[in-house]
């Protein structure tokens, strides 16, 4: 499949590395083109699938440039994170980067998903044992089973993905990074995750 | 022990009924004394300890009523929640009622804890199997282990129990009542906690 990854910090090279070792066709989105990148725009016309992998702050201005006719009816997996960069988040509990990707670019089929973990176990999953889990939401159902598929494809079985429902619940898992951030100190480093348990 | 918990909503009581369970000495404040409950500053006055099981919106006024001078020096678990009756929080991820009660009460020793999970499961974690956590933060190391050891009594071993540092920890625990919504409807019921896993 052909997939345009936006951003070349650490997730994106980490996602776009991990999708073109399972065969797919992948080209990084940058700001400017250069060895390993082109342009966001030349990404997302490219990808039949994209992964939103910029900071939230500029989320939007990125998928702007990348040009809403080359998102229209594409599953667009957003992995932002409203970071502010002094340990904190942007956004009111009211409202996520996800929610505003989506409402800024209604034609596109906005997941959230792969936010809540370090960008090594969103591609290896098995490198912490357990019945860990990543999340997906979103309003279309048929998107969230693509991404599934996909998650299905960095490791991620699908009982261990859990559908939080609709776009909203990127308010859930982009405010969970508050905790994220204290359980990285309270754990010694970012290679950790959350399991749900049940009776 | 001597124990003032505040607030005679399901939280308080089963709090109120487990720790009276494990040979306290437990009066349970409320707005008006009645058959179960004295008033906030009666119970507040008698414990050595307490327990803040109001709802996060009304906890300054009840604390106020509780008076400053029966915090004072007290360990003062803060279960609360910032829950605005639609499902949403309503503190910005830049506070916490945690905090507030802290900023509130200087002389109060506040830990905020055991508002991650439904209240049956805080007093009887074994209900539901697998190492799942609670957490502790607060300003004042003692308290926060005088904290811990109450929560051994109410049966989470020392191991389960993360420290996440200062009180701004409460931004952390009192977000993620976000997700633990979203995953109530995810699990089919409130009865689910989560583990940290490791490699």
């Amino acid at each position: 499949m052909r997939i345009g990854v936006l951003g070349t910090g650490m997730v994106g090279r980490t996602i776009a590395g991990a999708l073109a070792e399972r065969g797919h066709d992948v080209r990084v989105g940058s700001r400017t083109a250069g060895d390993h990148a082109v342009v966001f725009a030349d990404a997302a016309a490219y990808g039949e699938v994209l992964f939103n992998c910029t900071s939230g702050g500029v989320s939007l201005e990125v998928l702007a440039a990348a040009g809403e006719e080359n998102l229209a009816g594409k599953l667009l997996i957003d992995v932002s994170n409203p970071l502010d960069g002094s340990g904190g988040v942007f956004t009111s509990a009211t409202e996520s980067v996800g929610e505003q990707i989506q409402q800024a670019f209604p034609a596109a089929r906005v997941v959230k998903s792969l936010n809540t973990i370090n960008c090594n176990l969103m591609v290896d999953p098995a490198s912490v044992p357990g019945d860990h889990v990543v999340f997906v939401c979103g309003d279309d159902e048929e998107a969230k089973e693509q991404a599934r598929g996909l998650l299905g494809e960095l490791g991620w079985p699908a009982e261990r993905v859990i559908d939080l429902g609709d776009i909203a619940g990127a308010r859930a898992v982009e405010h969970y990074i508050l905790l994220w951030i204290r359980l990285w100190r309270a754990t010694g480093g970012p290679q950790f995750n959350i399991a749900v348990v049940t009776p």
